[in-house]
């Protein structure tokens, strides 16, 4: 499909403005029967969603929750069964850190083992970010034989181990044994080509054991989610567009840098974000715009904060369509319902705006009314042609 | 998509009611305008669908018209056009006949030859059962070397000869030559690992003529269909669930045996039934409960018995919803419209409830009302994940 796309493409001077607020969808609060943004008061978004073509986004398969990896990598286009990020790599994005190809990438958690090296608790307590920060210093003392040892701190008990210039494959099985009361495991090949690396990340996980011996509780580590970068064609090839990232969250900048778009500076809030599209508007054809407040209300269970988050939103929108896009979309890279207070598998909300966009009966921008639009239920992987097509950057196929 | 849905697959203690209505879908009756869900009265369905998700089932692919077994497989998650079963092993499963890995089983009909041998009536006049059961005992006398030769009279003129531990494979072709003035064609092996199945069952039909001479007009056979069990992942270890099948009839009983459900003895009613699942309750997580009364009428092409079958399984919704099930999926195995007398192609109305189906624009449950649902026109094998994610027993895919 991406190459049929790529064979399409044509150049043209229209601007694409692709909005992602992170876990947009939602779910009606039992009390009242109506969702966070069946709740939320978006006279602006309800007006774009009347001019727009409408829908609902399935990003992975029904029933499929998506993670933020899976979720992103089907809004710029690319089938998440297809192209699957591994967790290590995943944590390395969440950190901004830059993995080169060949970089295999884990994640570990400090955990705490007894004295015959039984594991008490997979997360160490839960150590504070500065004790992660302090301990991660030692593992950076490990030096191993033909390879780069990098080890990053992310949050508490974790951290991410990247090991750089090995030639070798990184089909590991993982060392947390998921239960309590037994040791680390020896990590094992998956294939011939990742002997190597398993020869090195247990070296590295044995001398690791050394210098943690007197460090409880963090005495030991464990590491899972082996992995490199997956070899994704680059979105500005496929699409033919110079694209800039926008995103206040590493985990989002990592995503997009993936796929091979220009992460640009930006502030800590969503205006700021705003600010930097628009200062960047001629030098770019097509801007991915993250917003991440709805996805921390739902996370959190808290529907009222995903509401006013989502009113937040809808008071940007004007300032996004004073920039003159000829195509905006809005949606998101997976539902989190603030009843759940978690991702959830739910179809999200779409609308798909442009001067060709269509006639679209609907009118207000909800799981509900969407279920009604033009767009019906499309694979999130779906959406990146029909925003090249109103962008009139795609030819006809055949003659 | 099986193996996906495995390896997401977590514990929990929510139970799950899946309803099959078979022949559940119709069509207007030109008098009114209106399908028999349209006409009947079904408050409790209508209820129900304004709390669920609703949707359109497709069990096959645009304008195929399932039969029972692709319909059901549909249903329990498996993709009919992948896993493929076939009439012999259908018609085994519809009189309970329990198949072994191996058992090779065939359609088989009574039919009416001429002193030459050639074909005058293909299903011998449609002899009484008692007449079949007879016959069958006369086939039953019938040795052949190497191999147990199983015989079982279904109804009228029609019988399944199953044949086990030959070790030899089933693909055959058929002995009926579909058309009168013939005489049955010898079986032929379809690949070289049938050959020796294929002289079984030559000498099997051999065997027949001789002893049917006496008994025209079911003085000879016709067998088709030659097939073994497919090779199912089983149910229970794709989705983690214990599960419990509950239908009065065997046909169905046998296609929730083929894919690893444990069948519940029950009674003869759909209330037995419906008692047979509370009885059961505490003992399995998913329970697969089968009304087959819309069918039936739908078959004999009676429009009011049908609505009068939908009524009646409308009043046993309460009963059902007081069980307390977290998920409670209803839809059918494939549509029975009463202008037809027969299966339909038509896509067949679903509602799927829980805590988290989210908001959706239906009241009715009615094909027409249905189209218009969040659950969108949805291929059968898509439901089964849907069903898992609303009882919280799949895990994110990706971070």
């Amino acid at each position: 499909m991406l190459d049929l796309i790529r064979s399409l493409v044509i150049s043209g001077e229209t601007k694409i403005v692709f909005l992602s607020s992170d876990g947009l969808g939602g779910l009606p609060r039992p009390e009242t029967g109506r969702s966070e943004l069946e709740t939320a008061r978006l006279p602006h978004l309800s007006r774009l969603a009347t001019e727009a073509a409408c829908g609902l986004i399935r990003h992975v398969a029904p029933g499929i929750t998506p993670g933020s990896g899976p979720g992103h990598l089907g809004l710029f286009g690319y089938d998440p069964l297809h192209y699957q990020v591994g967790r290590g790599v995943l944590e390395a994005l969440g950190i901004d850190f830059e993995l080169g190809a060949g970089d295999i990438a884990a994640r570990g958690n400090f955990c705490t083992v007894d004295a015959s090296g039984r594991i008490t608790d997979r997360r160490a307590g839960r150590i504070p970010t500065e004790t992660c920060v302090r301990l991660v210093e030692r593992l950076r003392q490990i030096r191993l034989p033909g390879v780069e040892v990098l080890v990053e701190p992310v949050k508490e008990h974790r951290f991410v181990l990247v090991l750089r210039g090995s030639g070798s494959g990184s089909r590991l099985s993982e060392t947390d044994p998921q239960v309590l009361g037994k040791p680390p495991l020896p990590v094992r090949a998956l294939d011939d080509a990742s002997r190597r690396t398993a020869e090195i990340v247990n070296a590295f996980v044995d001398e690791a054991r050394r210098r943690l011996a007197d460090a409880a509780p963090a005495n030991m580590i464990l590491l899972r989610g082996f992995d490199q970068r997956p070899d994704l064609p680059p979105f500005p090839d496929v699409f033919g567009l110079r694209a800039g990232a926008i995103a206040a969250y590493p985990m989002y900048r990592g995503l997009a840098r993936l796929v091979g778009m220009e992460v640009l500076k930006t502030g800590a809030t969503f205006a700021d974000e705003v600010a930097t599209v628009r200062q960047h508007w001629a030098s770019y054809d097509f801007f991915f715009l993250h917003y991440k407040d709805t996805d921390k209300a739902g996370e959190d269970g808290d529907f009222d904060a995903k509401v006013a988050a989502l009113e937040r939103l809808d008071a940007f929108v004007p300032e996004i369509r004073d920039l003159g896009p000829d195509v905006l979309v809005i949606t998101g890279d997976h539902a989190t319902p603030s009843v759940l207070a978690a991702h959830g598998w739910q179809p999200v909300p779409a609308l798909l705006w442009s001067r060709y966009c269509g006639a679209d009966p609907v009118t207000a921008f909800t799981e509900r009314a969407c279920a009604t639009g033009t767009l019906g239920v499309l694979p999130a992987h779906h959406l990146m042609p029909l925003v090249m097509a109103n962008a009139l950057r795609l030819t006809k196929f055949g003659a």
